[in-house]
This record gives structure tokens, C-alpha cells and sequence, in this order.
């Protein structure tokens, strides 16, 4: 069959500049899997789908995939025509996606342990942000990103300040982020007003890398008034929100006792639904709340960042009620001072672990249903349905190559269970976004990360001073 | 003060065969911490405490620990004279130990997923290893040591068949391992005997590397009888027992149900704990199980596999309760088809992020806890504490070196919150088990595992072959 193949589509083969060879492709979460024996056809529908075509070759050009064929069917001279990166004993899949983070809270990753969440915000993040300059954002981005590619994470949702320090750092990353500068109605009316100017300055920016949100921190320190006023400026600007809401059940309980209404309710009611949110963590959504959130299931997703609320006791987001409900769940690591990684494979691990722990049923979550989250479902949370978390034509390459020979994954039964049970951040070798080598043979090719940990390191001190207290208290 | 400790300490310093030097060591986590500044000493008994020696040396001599010491202290002609292990960037720790495996397994990994526990046992495990052979065991076993081994695990504690196999690969590989072999009362008067005759002859193998258990499967599967009769041989031979025994809560109420009592009073009434053992699991174990265990918490001790509960839904062992009544917990992988890798940073980071999970307390199960419990407490549950599990003078010299320098533990605000909660195990370089170097530069100095990973996956087919059905039911 790779004989006819070859013969047939070889004259028609649109020539490329880049093909990965060799490798085994998943390439994408929505078709069977005709070399994935394990999930009985009847079995799929419930329990997700996976497509890995074994021994296949991807071809690229100016950053798009162009074809998914059978390695043996590439003929020699288109080879010989491109920059050739051999994928055997490897997997190639969609970049992963970062639903949900603050990347610049690298620097403060291991400052704030084993402590409650109050005392988290209050005694430790919200003083020692205080400290922080332009430049520790610079450079905290900078190792977050970098950290990130290694890990095949090729895209994130960011929810920070300075937030053009993060665009500069992505810009010269290669990597591809959706920015939100983060605001409290605290900060006044100059917090809604910068969030929006920087979404409107850098959307599109980076040769299309950088997209933009509007954020709001969160239903308990946006007013409903700034939170209207947000969902009118995001329909204006054509940029979706990101926002926490329902982080934990207390939240949910706190919301209901003091307006009588969960924080869901209130994104509902403000018209941020409407407008197409990003929401962080919800944890504390309960069944009640898919009857605001059903109707807006085209523009309205959750990021789900397990690691976070096992660390801080929060359960779980109900990712089996949005499932049911049809709610798109993507995945995320929360900031690295609550998550200590910007690993997206751990994030799916514990997603599938947690997953079946919570809902006592060691058959739901299976591995290919974790990927789809971690690949069509964390794309379309962001926007990028179409254009990333598939290997198929016509999508940019945002792809990642995982050396499946370690023994860790050995024998290989089952190629979905091993990249979501058994792969680590450290088997990716080679990462491309939008087409470009950002990882080769498991080092950065764009960023010298030296100088961002060196001086990070020396910062300790000053960054983690909490001497003059905070300028707010966690109290939702 | 290096200046002092260099011209008082070099007269009478041993010389050594081997030196690790500029590591920061993880020396013993029974011990407060200088450098440590993240616990306030008033809270170290209830969180944990763990001494990091900044920029040390460690002189081995002999497989033996002699000397841990400020790197500037060790004088330039006993460096000459040794082997040398640059550290820098680098944490020495105690090497890792696996609690309780079945490391033959690893031939089955991803075999059988999303499966409840039933069908795992009677529709996929049991069937499958009907199938296996000697050498099948044999190949398993060395896969599952090199695994270990590069991720920085020196010792397990295996429970399988075809036990002499898995000692063969032990003895081979350079690492330790406590080895019990396998046996059910369907295999009759033979299996005990198997057992026991294997844990004589093997007990001490290896130079001392190789130390048996008696593997009598579990209190479902071995009636009272053989039990006391185990109990019997294990102190004739003066080996300890290696058993699973409330698995998970169903197995605990399966039994107060059927006979009135639970799985550890079992264990208590035939004398299995007076005789010294490692339970397995024990999620199911409840309050009033500790006035069975108490009693015998100087030879008693929990293996909790975190990630393979979560995975089978099985909640997680009870530590802060077999903590607080003074019982020791190590931790373990179960066997790779369960868990998919055999990784004790992982399983480590799992028990961290499950206990504050499960009990809804994030200030629970510190960094420094989670530290103990992997290097002291499954030492002693070894029988092995004073030999391994920390690096003072006169231990073994079972040591591995994790690059902390990466991008993911920058900055280093938490050392170990790093290790818990950032590591994985691609990051360990150098690993040593009894002073000889089995890792170096992350690969095997000692194993190489391509042929157990060709012929395995050549063997899958035969491997997965279920239609001949079970020897027995799972229905514990």
C-alpha cells in the first residue's frame, strides 16, 4: 500500500522546507486509530479517540503543515530539497498548551510552601509582588518560557503585570502565548484602561504569536460595574477575557452567602460569558452554574490545573460535568509559585490520575480522552481551533517530538497510556512552532536562559522581603 | 571558618577511593537544617526537618561513606588520589528505594488501562502472565532495573516469580534489592516451600546487595494456615515477609464482612506482623487496625503507591494516621503494569500533593516530610536503616546526583520543595550503589537494555494472548 501511495502521490506532493520523518504521528484527537488496537470502536465515543499514523512523515512549509503521509512515500528528491529532522523512536504530536498561568511567578517558585491559601496570597505572593520590577517580569517570563519549550509546551495563557516585558520575552522566545494584563478594581480605572490598551497594542503581534485578552483577576476583586465595563471593552476589541472564578469551594460558599449567587453567576450576569471567557480553575463550579454556562459553550472554557489544587487542597474542576455539558476543558499549571512547573505533560498526568481518583471510576479519563484535552480542547480554549492542536494539513506546526525509546516506555502496548502515564518533560527533543526549530536534541535555540537564573537568584532577598505588608488581603 | 575545619580536619582525614565534590548534599532528613531557612525551627517536628549541606564533599571508601565535609576542607592530594564526581549544581542524595514492586512487570506496561480492578486482574494480568517464561522474567526484570537505576533508584523490594531470574538481573546490574518470591495457596505445600528455599539461598547475595523476603501474595489468596506458616519459616530463616493486605477499602470491608475481622488483624493473628513485614498498600487500613499494628511498629511497615491508587481509584494509604501512631510508610511504584513507570520522584511528588489532597490540609506532608519518607523511613522499611537512606559516615555509599541547575528549579528559593515537587527523573546524572558508579552522565555504566526492549515488544503478541482465560478469580 506505502508502494501505491508513493507512485500516486508523488507527482502532486507540494514540495516543502521542512519534513519530519519516521515518526509516529498523532495526529489528531477527533478520527479512530487505525494502528491504536486497544480502544474497541464502540468504546470511542465515551472514551475519546486518538489517531497515531505509525511511521509517517510531516511536511511544512512556511509554518503550515502541508502533508501527513507514510514516510516511504516522500520521495528522495523532495527530502533532499528540505531541512530533515528524523523523528524514529519518537512521537510527534500537537505542541502542548498552557491553558492557564502567570508565567513571571517563576520567580518565585518554592517561596510560599506548605501553607493555606490565604496565607499564601496574604503573608507571601501579594507582599512579595511588591518587590518586583519590569525587569524581574522580563526575566521571569523569560525562564518560564524557556523551561516551557523544553517541555514541548509551545503555547500559554498568561494572566500577569508588565505585561509588554512578557511580549518582548515571547517575541524573542519563538513561542506562542495569549497575553492578559491582569487588573483589580483596587488599581482604579486605570486598571481596566491599561488591560485594554496593551490587548489592543500587541493582539497579532509577533507575526501572529502573540494574541491578547482582557484580565480581570477575579469575581471577588473586580467589581460587577468594572467586570460590564470589561465585557463591553472585550465585544469592542474582539479579544475574549481570562478570569479566575469558583478557584475552590469556598469561594463558591462565600459568593452564595454574601450575594446569593455563585461567581459563575456573576460572569453570567456582568455579560463576561457573553463575551467569551477564559475561566481559571473552577473548581468550585457546581451543577447549578451549567445553566449560565451552557448557553455561551462556543466562547466560554475552563483551564484546569490539577498539580495546583491537589498542592492547595481544592479538589478538582468537575471535568466530568462540563464534559457531559459540553464545556471545553483545557489545561493549564497555574503560576509556578503554586505549581513549582510549567510542565504540561505532568499537568496531563495528574489530570488523568486525579480524574479517576475523584470520580471513583478507574475507567473514565482514559488516556486518549486526557490528550484530546491536553490538545483540541486546550487550542480551542484558546482561540486557536483550526490552526493548532492537530497534525493535519493546513494547521501551523506548533509540534513536538517525544523519544518514546527510553525504557520507561518499554514495551510500547499502548502509545496513548504512554505519553500520558509514563512521558516526562525531559523526553522532548525537538520542538517547532510556527514551523521553527525552538528545541533541538532537547536544548533552546533562541534563549540563553544564563542570565535570567543568575540574576533571579541574586534577587532572592529582595523579591522575597515581606517586611511592609501587603496592599490587599485574600479574603473572597 | 572552611579555613579552620581545612587545617585542623586534613591531618586526620581518610584517604578515599572515591570523592563527590562541590554537591549540596541532602546528608540526613533526622537532623535540623543550617542552610535550610524555609522551616522555622519551632515547626520541625511537626514538618519535617532535612539537613542540605552547601557546597560538601563526600569521601566513599570501599562502597563506604567517610567523610562529609565542606568541599574547601578536602585537601588537593586526596583528590588526587581518587576518583572525582564534580557536584556542582548539583544535589547528592541518598539513592531512592522502591518500597514494593514487581519490576518483571514492566513487560506489561500499558497492557491493561482504564480497566477496573476486577477486570485488571481477571481479564488482562492473570490471563496474560500464564503466558510468561523465564527469560521473559529475566528480560522484565533488567528493563525495570535500568529504569530504576536512571531514574536514581538503588534498591527495590520486588515481590514476583521466577524470583533466582529477577536475582540474576540484580546481581548483573550493580543495584540492591530486597527480593521475596511470589506464592498463593493454590500453588499448594510448593509455594511456600519455593519461597522460603529461594530467600535461604539468596539472602546476602551479591555482596551483600541481595537481602529476601517470604512472598506470600495476600490475605485473599493465602489461607491462615499457610500464613502461620510463614510466619513460622520467616523467623526460622530470620527473613522478614513481604505481603499485600488491605489493598483498598472494598478488600477491608469484603473481609470484616465474610469473617468479622480485617485484613491486618489477619496479619496480626497469624503472627505475619510478629514475625516482621511490609504490607502493601493498605489503603484499606482503618483506626482500629493500629492496635493490631502498634504493637509491632519496630518490624512492621506500609509501601504506599500513591500513583497506582489514584489510577485504580483506590484512595490512598492512611499515612497521617500510621504517621501519628508512630508506624513507618515508605514508598513504592507497584508493579509498572499498574503504574506505568517505576519512578520514585514521581511517586515521592504523588504522596506529596495525594496527602494534602486527601486530607484537605496543604500545610500537611511538608517537603521535608515527603524527604523522609523516601530515604529514611523506606530504609528502615527495608531493614535497612543504618546502611542506607542517608549520607553520614559509615553508611553505604548508595548516592545519586540530581541536576538542579535546570531551568525547572530556578530559582532556588526551596531545596526541598525542588526535589518533591520540581524533579524528574531524567534529571538524575550519576547514580552509585555500594560506591560503584552504575549511571554516569545519565545512562547505564553497567546494563544495556536494547536487547531485553527488542525481544519484549517482539513478544507482545504472546504476551497479551488471553484466550486460554484464568487460573483464578479475583474476588477478594
Amino acid at each position: 500500500m506505502s508502494d501505491e501511495r508513493d507512485s500516486a502521490a508523488a507527482p502532486t506532493l507540494a514540495a516543502v522546507d521542512t519534513v519530519i520523518t519516521g515518526a509516529r504521528v498523532l495526529a489528531s484527537t477527533t478520527r479512530p486509530a487505525p494502528d491504536y488496537p486497544s480502544l474497541p470502536a464502540a468504546d470511542t465515543a465515551a472514551r475519546g479517540v486518538v489517531t497515531f499514523l505509525a511511521d509517517h512523515a510531516v511536511g511544512i512549509s512556511a509554518g503550515e503543515v502541508v502533508w501527513v503521509i507514510p514516510s516511504a512515500a516522500v520521495p528522495s528528491e523532495l527530502l533532499a530539497a528540505a531541512t530533515v529532522i528524523d523523528g524514529r523512536g519518537q512521537v510527534a504530536m500537537p505542541g502542548l498548551m498552557n491553558s492557564h498561568t502567570h508565567s513571571p511567578m517563576s520567580m518565585f517558585r518554592g517561596a510560599a510552601e506548605d501553607v493555606t491559601t490565604a496565607d499564601w496570597f496574604n503573608k507571601y505572593m501579594w507582599p512579595m509582588e511588591m518587590n518586583i520590577t519590569d525587569r524581574d517580569v522580563y526575566l521571569g517570563a523569560q525562564l518560564a518560557i524557556g523551561e516551557m519549550l523544553l517541555a514541548g509546551v509551545t503555547t500559554f495563557a498568561d494572566h500577569y503585570w508588565a505585561t509588554a516585558q512578557i511580549a518582548r520575552a515571547v517575541e524573542e522566545s519563538g513561542a506562542r502565548a495569549q497575553l492578559a494584563s491582569t487588573f483589580f478594581s483596587s488599581n482604579g480605572e486605570a486598571g481596566l484602561r491599561s488591560s485594554a490598551e496593551f490587548a489592543e497594542e500587541w493582539n497579532g503581534a509577533a507575526g501572529g504569536r502573540i494574541t491578547t485578552a482582557l484580565g480581570p483577576h477575579a469575581t471577588y476583586t473586580v467589581t460587577d460595574a468594572d467586570l460590564e465595563a470589561t465585557a463591553d471593552m472585550a465585544r469592542r476589541l474582539g479579544v475574549p477575557i481570562h478570569i479566575h472564578a469558583s478557584e475552590n469551594s469556598q469561594q463558591t460558599e462565600s459568593s452564595l452567602e454574601k450575594r446569593g449567587i455563585t461567581p459563575i453567576q456573576v460572569l453570567h450576569d456582568t455579560e463576561i460569558l457573553d463575551a467569551g471567557t477564559i475561566i481559571a480553575h473552577g473548581t468550585g463550579i457546581i451543577e447549578s452554574d451549567l445553566e449560565w454556562l451552557v448557553p455561551y459553550a462556543d466562547r466560554v472554557a475552563v483551564a484546569c490545573c490539577t498539580k495546583t489544587y491537589m498542592k492547595n487542597a481544592h479538589s478538582s474542576t468537575p471535568v466530568r460535568m462540563l464534559h457531559d455539558a459540553g464545556i471545553t476543558v483545557g489545561l493549564g499549571t497555574d503560576g509556578p509559585a503554586s505549581h513549582n512547573t510549567l510542565d504540561m505533560l505532568e499537568s496531563m498526568k495528574m489530570l488523568s490520575l486525579k480524574q479517576k481518583d475523584v470520580e471513583l471510576d478507574s475507567t473514565w479519563m482514559t488516556s486518549a480522552h486526557a490528550l484530546d484535552l491536553a490538545t483540541r480542547q486546550s487550542a480551542a480554549l484558546l482561540g486557536l481551533d483550526g490552526k493548532v492542536g492537530a497534525i493535519v494539513p493546513g494547521m501551523r506546526a506548533d509540534i513536538i517530538l517525544i523519544d518514546t525509546s527510553l525504557p520507561h516506555y518499554q514495551p510500547l502496548h499502548d502509545v496513548a497510556a504512554a505519553l500520558v502515564l509514563s512521558a516526562r518533560a525531559g523526553d522532548v527533543r525537538t520542538v517547532l512552532v510556527d514551523g521553527r526549530v525552538v528545541v533541538r536534541d532537547g536544548r533552546l535555540t533562541m534563549l540563553d536562559l544564563s542570565e535570567a537564573i543568575a540574576e533571579l537568584n541574586r534577587r532572592i532577598p529582595e523579591l522575597t522581603d515581606t517586611s511592609h505588608g501587603t496592599m490587599q488581603e485574600y479574603a473572597p
